[in-house]
């Protein structure tokens, strides 16, 4: 395969900024562009033309995009809830996998993907951009060189106010509004979940067992809406909201380490994902870019110690992959400081050379299931749950 | 009472800071010490002929010193396992107590030591110094202000690297060594619960209901000892540890709060509390000692922007209490950087005026219980497990 032929599945927030990182590449055309609705896919359909003066197929329903001979692969950045049967679906018409990240709703689900991409074995890559950002990619790879020992423990966070998005819609499109509204869970856990397992080997020799999720009470989005009421969506004053403020799960996974995330979006605070790494022999700490190794003195301040070289993780930049020591200011300025495009680089490389897809979809699989376990855990007071071994053994030697 | 006659029970490292914190006090005097082995209790003695120029009793046997007429108050920083009996034959004794912190190893402990206090009303607090710290105190009243909003989650941590302390004892006198080789739980909850606990309003209005705890495996201590085989204790050459490295609990109060706590002492890494407070209008964040509010920029560094006073939680300083805003030299020197003194003066103040103490048995009881209920929650993969109401329904309107 030259060159990769794209169906655009979902053009809201995520699909704009995906549609334009595709279109940077040379090796990519969009064929066809879809969205439930109508002006977004009109919307979507005109970048294409913009950017390459060639029109797309466009559509407002998926199943039209999958039918299509011009079509290798396709983008899903939809709502959370289509993710798995537009995968589904895809993978049974044979078109390559890119399917954006989101939490499940049930275990079945799961279980569904897996046993399709098994059945037909086409492409298929989950889209965690996280695992490709410059600072997790140093830390990743100084977790392999041993440079933190071994590795104990992790934690993560998705901590980003939300409240405009989920507040202020007009439309109620969104589909973060309707999960807010009505469940409660870890709803977006692979973020800071990716980039831990693929340091912890899940699924390559180790695997998460169980966990553990307690939410706090719901009061950010009522806060806000009330203190905003001539600019949110009317329909919310006085809403109830489902979905505790702040969420913690706690991750055990079978060769001892344990993982802890937390869902942090409907409360006043900066963006963070708080990746912190660590092991017997030092530690890394995102929320100050701060290394500390074994040995140096125990009392120093975080804050004043990361602007001397000695502690920050950049004394180790030599470290990065060559997609981060060769980026061009067009590929950090696609979205998300860069990482967006390094990733889709990767699907769209690995398709093409027929390698096997960096994160895959017992990847996809494990980390999403974290979801739905997580509200069965909330709803039972913090009772443990069993995650499940999407791969049926197959981890121990992979 | 113009003068407090004390005894200082247990002269360990703790005791030998506290004792000289008593000893800057004018209408304080030592009367008394003890430790179970002969030279500390010899050492105490002299420490405080060399200051006071007066020699107190001596023993190593507690119960001599409850005995003792000249007696009004005990301090007890013993080893862990002893503060539920000594504390329990101290009230008995009529001794007003003030108890260093730890944690429990059974519930019926805690019961016992509420019921003591409630069949003697001996003056009894529970010396939780963070309580007392300049942060905690400045962002505890930050929060009473309401600057924060409606409190949602708070969390912290005792991250303190203890490898040292706990490895190289050539003696086996220190009690954290056998918790270390011998249980798994969150051993030491109070210094991050307390100033927390505070802030919610537990068991005056709130309680604590429930927790879950989960512990990693437990590799740090091993590590540091094979690292230095010539200078730790050989007898813990090839020893098994039981505790895990990083123990996570997760508290859900009654009001809907939950709080996340952690201990963290067998990994290499920087002394930190990570005291944060989190509202539906603002945060305070310890390890970058920074505020954020409703309103501000969703993105920004807080490494950077600490160093900005706008974002510092220095800018809300008028607010600290006297007792900060007076301290001297002298008091800061004399112990964790002056929260010690701050809160032994505390201690003495309310015993001389009689006033209620502010930190009292229900709350040393539910913070410390913490400790076993973290343990069966360990054992039994993180299953929650019920925390008692120690005020028996009082709490809903103290």
């Amino acid at each position: 395969m030259e060159i990769v032929r794209f169906g655009v599945i979902g053009y809201g927030q995520r699909g704009c900024g995906l549609l334009d990182n595709l279109l940077l590449m040379d090796d990519v055309v969009i064929t066809a562009v879809c969205d439930k609705y109508e002006d977004r896919s009109e919307k979507a359909k005109a970048r294409v033309i913009e950017k390459r003066n060639a029109s797309p197929f466009a559509s407002t329903d998926y199943k039209e995009i999958l039918k299509r001979d011009d079509v290798d692969a396709v983008l899903i950045a939809t709502d959370w809830e289509m993710h798995f049967p537009i995968a589904i679906d895809a993978m049974k018409a044979g078109k390559a996998v890119a399917l954006e990240v989101g939490g499940a709703y049930c275990i079945e689900d799961c279980f569904e993907l897996v046993k399709t991409w098994e059945e037909t074995k086409v492409p298929f890559m989950f889209m965690e951009n996280c695992c490709y950002n410059r600072e997790e990619m140093l830390v990743t790879e100084m977790a392999k060189q041993g440079k933190f020992g071994k590795i104990v423990y992790c934690s993560g966070s998705y901590s980003h106010d939300l409240r405009g998005e989920v507040a202020t819609g007009k439309e109620n499109r969104h589909y973060r509004l309707r999960n807010y509204l009505n469940r409660n869970c870890e709803n977006y856990p692979t973020h800071e979940l990716g980039p831990i397992a693929k340091i912890l080997g899940i699924n390559r020799g180790n695997r998460m067992v169980s966990l553990v999720s307690v939410a706090s009470m719901a009061c950010g989005m009522e806060q806000y809406v009330n203190d905003r009421r001539d600019t949110v969506n009317p329909e919310l004053i006085g809403a109830k909201w489902a979905q505790g403020d702040i969420v913690n799960t706690i991750i055990t996974c079978e060769n001892g380490e344990t993982i802890l995330i937390r869902l942090d979006t409907t409360l006043p605070r900066s963006y963070s994902r708080e990746f912190t790494v660590r092991g017997t022999k030092g530690m890394y700490e995102q929320q100050t870019n701060s290394v500390f190794f074994d040995g140096q003195a125990e009392y120093w301040n975080p804050t004043d110690f990361v602007k001397n070289y000695m502690n920050s993780a950049e004394k180790f930049k030599d470290l990065l992959p060559d997609c981060w020591k060769n980026i061009t200011k067009e590929q950090l300025d696609a979205g998300h400081g860069g990482m967006d495009y390094i990733e889709f680089r990767e699907f769209v490389t690995c398709l093409k050379e027929g390698k096997e897809m960096p994160i895959d979809v017992y990847d996809a699989a494990s980390w999403m299931c974290v979801s739905c376990l997580s509200e069965k855990s909330i709803k039972e007071g913090g009772a443990p749950q069993a995650i499940p071994d999407f791969t049926n053994g197959a981890y121990k030697t992979r």
